[in-house]
């Protein structure tokens, strides 16, 4: 016999979008980052008024429902780690509309971000934020994680572009925050609020984000380096030199190896290091600004500094970049992906602590990420099945953290905290910091049932990626 | 005998700094905004541990906390409409503590904005906001209200570079939010919430600057119109044509004649509406860039179009937008300046109702503003002692937030809410939307102490710029 809530359930939404069944329950019981949790049962959404419905009976039942875009989140926001309702936001029609006049674009939650890109672009505009996965991502998951991508280096982030946000609160009311300005400053920021809370203060329903002119010209430039240091330090003095480029990432030679082993690119794979860099602006600035650039790479020692003459070699270089996180994901069969970031003066200092936890670890640890911003993304390839290693991973990703932090550092540049991270909150942001997010939390969900066992550690939490 | 509260704070911060004497207590009683509230003690606080000594008094004796920088807001922040303590944060020492490496200031509160500008300038970088009233406002205030200003257009407003702030919460304890790199997504952004909540969740003691390296060139344009539509159309023209200026202002003809009877300034006085542009990046693309402009405003039908050709011409303009509020202060005793903010479309639309204001109440009612952004600043001049006058003001000003808000916009772009805006905040938000801020709030300020009287009205509390 089904639980009440779910005929509860049934009833207001329709039995064929509930769905109970296991194989559907299995589906929905992971994510891009580590752990399976089995949902009690599934709703695919399709309307405001249904995730009220939704959220309505789920508070009346006390059920734990979790929000879910399409799954590509890679710390954990969309695993339903307590059981309940997983509320799938990815069967929701797509919609962008754009207000060329106003430079703004209202979308819905279950719209691909990469719809949202190809859209803009129709307007001459761009929507800046471009996650790695905005291809297969929907533009709900990346409010809710406030989601980053290499061109946060010049234009910032998911937050910095929204401006207005429909939400549908735990308790089941529907609530506007911000607008349809770029500017507004009336009352509480919750717009800002909301976007990165991971889906533990309610669910986004719509969205209105600002877009800017598209820049009408690029020029990328890809330089490599003998060693990781002369790396950081021509990325330092680009970035000092008073040039502001759109992308600055960097991989090092693992990663290289990786993308050349799964898809031959034309990486080099001789360098410790490869940075590679896209300016944007009028042509003429920007041809300035690549003479510049490559001078300053050459100065400091790079092995070789290519600019692309056209579009295509231009795509490969980046086609390459992206290719990083599967191709690396072939080397063994499990990826713990992290985000720690720190001051953009500590990337040498990190890259330095990342090589001595690799050792004292003999942990597969390689990295890359967006260079320009402090945000490393340091992978460790590992194999679930052997509890030796994962034990070894376990104090390493611990030890990542630790690092980060004490170089004035965060846990998560921009995948969240999610499941893994939680323990590690109050080391970062001290018992205050966590109490006062805490009070929010509880006063937003005074029943705990929206998305729990996110964020906030449970009492003596620690980091497990064994069976034990 | 003094109150025993007050006598408690003396033996920590010492009787020279708790200041309870008519004289000063009038000093503290009014800021840039309406109105005159007495409070019943002054404190001068100078560090973090005396902000915690205050605060932790206060919330034992229930005394009311208002904290002030130097008193330029235009909403009433700084006001003790409830009494008890003015929290006065202008003699904390100033620091700037810049980062070269990291392009981050760390800053003391009672720091004046324009000297983080002069410190960032120093190592070829640049704090973007730029309220009018840097050269006299604490970048505390600034934080506090999350000013905007002219560069707001293309670089954003003060919560676009806050990375780390370090609060003291209602009851007295320390709290770090955000830290010190540019991407964090470590729990909820507590940074950004405070960042404009009007010091009514706790006192900023210290704040993280994000910095940028500064444009090395700039390029003003002046154009002037024979009507508001016009220059309407030029403004929209411009801003989806691709290029993003760093700033674009207009000022209306009555503010024109303000000015040059004022200080004359050699600003066009025949016109209906002059528009001023500051275009700014590398020498080679804004000389690209202004030739664009020119012919946009030329063939959109400008009167004349100016391009300075010095640097001191330019800072001409730029000095006779700034002094457009001293000026237009001149005409009459009072000036009620608002701040109401629509989608930038409809900056024609809203320029047309305040033009039927103005006509209906007879009101003397110039406009000035952000045009690029659609942060408009009506400002009605009038004489408080004028009973009938302030009556036809308040209904006037009543009727300019109505306005924003049916054009799709928001009662305030960058002034805050503060005591004047409050009766209208559930006619924008909603009920739902009210409801959570006043939760986070309550969640924060168990006891109400914190800048009470501000953003959340009373029961039936509704706007009065009468004596009654």
């Amino acid at each position: 016999m089904e639980a009440q809530w779910i005929t509860a359930l049934q009833q207001r939404i329709g039995k064929e979008r509930v769905q109970t069944g296991t194989a559907d329950r299995h589906s929905y019981s992971y994510d891009g980052s580590f752990g399976e949790f089995l949902p009690e049962a599934v709703v695919q959404v399709r309307s405001t008024a249904e995730v009220v419905a939704v959220m309505e009976t789920a508070n009346a039942f006390l059920v734990p429902v979790t929000p879910r875009g399409q799954g590509t989140c890679l710390s954990g926001g969309p695993l339903p780690v307590k059981g309940g309702i997983v509320l799938d936001m990815s069967q929701w029609p797509s919609s962008v509309d754009i207000t060329p006049g106003d430079l703004t674009a209202r979308v819905s939650p279950g719209t691909l971000t990469a719809a949202i890109h190809a859209a803009a672009e129709e307007h001459g505009l761009m929507y800046p934020p471009d996650p790695s996965s905005a291809h297969v991502s929907t533009i709900g998951g990346n409010l809710a994680e406030n989601s980053g991508g290499p061109r946060g280096l010049k234009y910032g982030v998911t937050k910095d572009y929204v401006i207005g946000l429909e939400v549908v609160t735990p308790e089941g009311k529907i609530m506007q925050a911000g607008g349809s300005t770029i500017k507004n400053v009336t009352g509480f920021d919750l717009t800002k609020l909301i976007v990165g809370s991971e889906g533990v203060l309610g669910v986004i329903t719509a969205a209105t984000l600002k877009l800017i002119p598209k820049p009408p010209a690029v020029q990328t430039i890809m330089a490599s380096f003998a060693s990781m240091e002369t790396a950081g330090e021509a990325i330092s003095t680009t970035l000092t030199s008073g040039i502001l480029p759109a992308k600055m990432e960097f991989i090092d030679q693992a990663c290289a190896l990786a993308v050349e082993a799964y898809q031959p690119s034309g990486l080099p794979t001789d360098a410790a290091a490869i940075v590679m860099i896209e300016l944007d602006g009028n042509e003429e600035s920007i041809q300035v600004e690549a003479r510049q650039v490559s001078q300053i790479m050459k100065e400091l020692g790079a092995l070789e500094v290519i600019e692309p003459k056209t579009p295509e070699a231009a795509a490969a270089i980046w086609k390459a970049r992206k290719m990083v996180s599967p191709a690396i994901a072939k080397i063994k069969p499990t990826k713990v992906s992290e985000d720690a970031t720190v001051p953009r003066s500590q990337i040498p200092a990190m890259t330095a602590r990342l090589a001595d936890i690799r050792e004292k670890y003999s942990v597969s640890l390689v990295v890359f990420g967006h260079a320009g911003d402090g945000n490393l993304h340091p992978n460790i390839l590992c194999d679930k099945r052997d509890q030796e290693e994962m034990k070894r991973v376990e104090l390493a990703v611990g030890e990542i953290f630790e690092a980060a932090i004490e170089l004035g550092g965060t846990l998560s540049g921009e995948h969240g905290i999610g499941t893994m991270k939680s323990s590690f909150m109050e080391q970062e942001l001290g018992a205050v910091g966590v109490d006062m997010m805490r009070r929010i939390k509880d006063a937003w969900d005074p029943n705990g049932i929206m998305n729990p066992g996110k964020i906030f550690a449970e009492p003596g939490q620690r980091l497990v990626l064994t069976d034990e």
